[in-house]
């Protein structure tokens, strides 16, 4: 059925349309049924999406209102014409009903699911079922090596040619161990390629591309970020603007809700994203502890199924296991932890020395994996080139590059909390599951201002009428929630 | 915050609320964020739901567009005030990681996630991983017992004091398996009291509801239906609209989207609704086969499962187990089965056998159950009841007291298909599955008049030229989408 695209600012998250009643009648569609909208060039776009229906006064029969998330990922313009058609019931449901109960997906399968996952076929609910899928039955090697390429097949790619390109990735839930930009800059003054890119948080309080996000933009097309890595040698940016693996980016996007991340997509996704860009030399850090997401024994088990890959894929990746029994720096949500990077990259400034010396060690290691340096030489590089401050100069021509500066930098947030110990306390732990939900709840990762300051780490005394920590938050409701929340969940104990 | 309420016949199939984005800006709510609408009256309403944001063109700041669900669900005037804030992230978010991870949850853990099941703090994706939790972890009886009462506690009860107040369900999967109006019609007749809430189609083409439907309304207050079951004995209504099992209703919907149906939720479903209405004896029919939802093995394992529930709750509870190897009667969508029932239910017409011994059976042993009969006499008072007439009389009084006719009994759906033999054939096979595939391909069980007729069953002869099955659809493409799924699923195989 030809219908009028019809806009309004209308924005949902997702992809919606809404259609006269009697449209959706004369299709054959139902509430939350789905159609196609396909425009009518030769090489038509087509985009799967649930519907509403509203009366005439909005949506006259001949016209289909779309949200700006249809309008801008079809790139539709106003009064267009477009071919609308009932969607059929994607035949992957049934495949992930297979994957539920216990079976080996084959690789078509798996890359119809991916498919009608990008294709916009399979509502948030429907992947909520393929995720819970994958976490239930766990993925063979196999399966996952058909995941990764199925990712790769429906995005794009974006290969550079150098010899030195190199990539990291951490594996996560250690609050503001935001180790990324300091690595990414010590690593590009030193004269590797380092095309950056990063996910939003989905168990954390921020992503690094939350956190430059604060400071710069981390969207650019393809052409933009060639000439970017061209006059700085990396970049920083959300993989998802790319659309490079958008399978990936929906996922993660469902897969937030409930804050879990099967294996077999964790690696998948780390994967895709590092091929995508075209990374020879990958470092993954895998922070081990009871309050983030693997313990020894599984971190264990991921460094060899990453090296198995690795091993498919022809890619030199190394797995290093660090600590992540408590926070990292001082800092908690995008701006805080941009304030403790600068802390260690400017040398006039004072650094969280464990946010330094974490960065310093990950920097070596990506030196002594991509052959810049002799086994064991890296991590005296990277030292001189963070002393010198020419990673703090590359960082500053980074943020430049990507459009952005550091005024950011200078604001707080409109409201906090300081919270006092009402007599001296030696800290026995803190939990980063807790740490981040209280980051989250006070706002993180969208509002960039939000989140936490932590004042001292595990084993160090608080004196009395001291602060311990302070919350940050940009309405009042959401710093009332997180207070309360830090009362009730204790993220730090004393002995 | 204080906001204004707006409707617009605007219509999502779940709530949802618009906001001006700046209003969204000042409660903190991010796209996808959840708020809280409370009424200001004295005992207040409340409801989550997701939000959206457009400009000042259709929603003012200090207004708020809600979908006609919430409308309804909230009982809301146009320019009432409501109280609007941030929805915390629920905690049950975690409990439901928790089951995910395999863990056993409390009764308090169970109850809070059936209530925010209910306030709709839980989106449908987030839900979707609760059932995919049981889906995947299981449940114990005491959890399937916590389940069932508090799916009782976040709704409401009907209860009934007459001693013969009877119920009956079966397990499903069987296509046209439609005994259900006749059992009812036959036992009400017989002087049991037969209160029957029914759920729309889950895995099926047509659920009783959906069946009924198509001649009468199935949505009333429960003042009204306690009229209706003065006057004839009985009423078949759709359960999910007296509001007395929501919790189940809001499962049932995101369950639909990948036809799954864990145990435990299946077993608590059953239950809290038959409970609801005060249900003292009731028959479960478990179809068994390879293409309905249990073989024999599991379907024996819950025979004594609910056997179990039944002890506990103090309810005298039946299962039989049944022959579910191929569909019953020859009409597959609410309008064709409905023939079917006619055909059974009227004297004078010619019935579908095994449709008609079946629901006679049934109807048999719920006489026995209830001590009406002695033990085994029971199918005989079915036959006489219905070979009188009587149960025929005793539906068409249902269905006027439930403001029906059989008008749509005449109509027939605007596009069909016949599927004819290209030579003389006989039937190895019939696929429930498939053919319930097919069926909501066709439109089932949205479009009444939609769906399928079966010619004949397995083991005997289609000649040459003869009809095998006609497909019936409101709209040419759903029609040709059937014929398709027709031709490469191959829902009925041949010697």
């Amino acid at each position: 059925m030809k219908l009028k695209v019809k806009f309004l600012k209308w924005q949902a998250g997702l992809p919606v349309a809404m259609l006269h009643y009697k449209t959706a009648e004369k299709l054959g569609v139902h509430l939350q049924g789905t159609i196609s909208i396909k425009t009518m060039s030769r090489h038509p776009k087509e985009m799967h999406t649930i519907i509403d229906t509203i009366d005439e006064h909005y949506v006259k029969e001949s016209e289909i209102l779309v949200t700006s998330e249809i309008r801008e990922g079809m790139k539709l313009s106003r009064g267009q014409y477009v071919d609308v058609n009932l969607s059929p019931t994607p035949e992957t449901l049934n495949f992930i009903k297979e994957k539920m109960n216990g079976k080996i997906l084959s690789r078509e399968k798996i890359g119809a699911i991916v498919r009608d996952i990008v294709n916009n076929s399979l509502s948030e609910a429907e992947t909520a079922f393929f995720i819970a899928s994958m976490y239930k039955s766990g993925m063979t090697t196999k399966e996952t090596i058909d995941m990764i390429e199925s990712m790769l097949k429906y995005g794009d790619k974006f290969i550079l040619k150098n010899k030195f390109v190199v990539d990291k990735h951490s594996i996560g839930g250690v609050a503001g161990n935001r180790t990324t930009p300091i690595i990414v800059s010590i690593c590009a003054a030193g004269g590797l390629i380092f095309p950056k890119t990063s996910s939003r948080a989905i168990t954390s309080a921020a992503g690094t591309a939350d956190v430059i996000e604060a400071v710069a933009k981390v969207e650019f097309k393809k052409s933009e970020l060639k000439k970017i890595i061209k006059k700085t040698g990396a970049f920083m940016v959300w993989g998802g603007s790319l659309g490079m693996v958008p399978a990936d980016e929906k996922i993660i996007k469902v897969e937030k809700m409930l804050k879990i991340d099967p294996k077999s997509q964790l690696l998948a996704s780390i994967m895709a994203k590092k091929f995508a860009v075209g990374s020879r030399y990958i470092l993954i850090d895998i922070p081990y502890g009871k309050s983030v997401k693997v313990n020894y024994e599984r971190a264990l088990e991921l460094k060899k199924e990453f090296e198995k890959l690795g091993r498919h894929f022809r890619k030199k990746i190394k797995c290093v296991l660090t600590d992540g029994s408590q926070p990292i720096g001082n800092g908690v949500g995008p701006v805080l932890e941009l304030k403790d990077i600068l802390g260690v990259l400017d040398p006039n400034k004072k650094s969280p020395v464990d946010l330094e010396k974490k960065s310093l060690y990950l920097a070596g290691e990506i030196f002594d994996l991509s052959g810049k340096t002799k086994k064991g030489e890296g991590v005296n590089l990277a030292e001189k080139i963070l002393y010198s401050g020419s990673a703090f100069q590359k960082f500053k021509d980074i943020i430049a590059a990507q459009e952005g500066n550091l005024k950011a930098l200078k604001k707080t947030a409109k409201f906090k909390k300081d919270i006092k110990a009402k007599q001296s306390l030696t800290i026995s732990e803190i939990d980063n599951k807790k740490i981040n939900s209280l980051a989250r709840i006070a706002g993180c990762p969208v509002d960039k201002l939000s989140g936490l300051y932590i004042y001292s780490h595990v084993g160090e005394v608080v004196e009395k009428g001291k602060n311990i920590i302070t919350i940050y938050a940009e309405t009042p409701s959401r710093l009332s929630q997180a207070v309360k929340f830090y009362y009730s969940e204790k993220p730090i104990t004393f002995k």
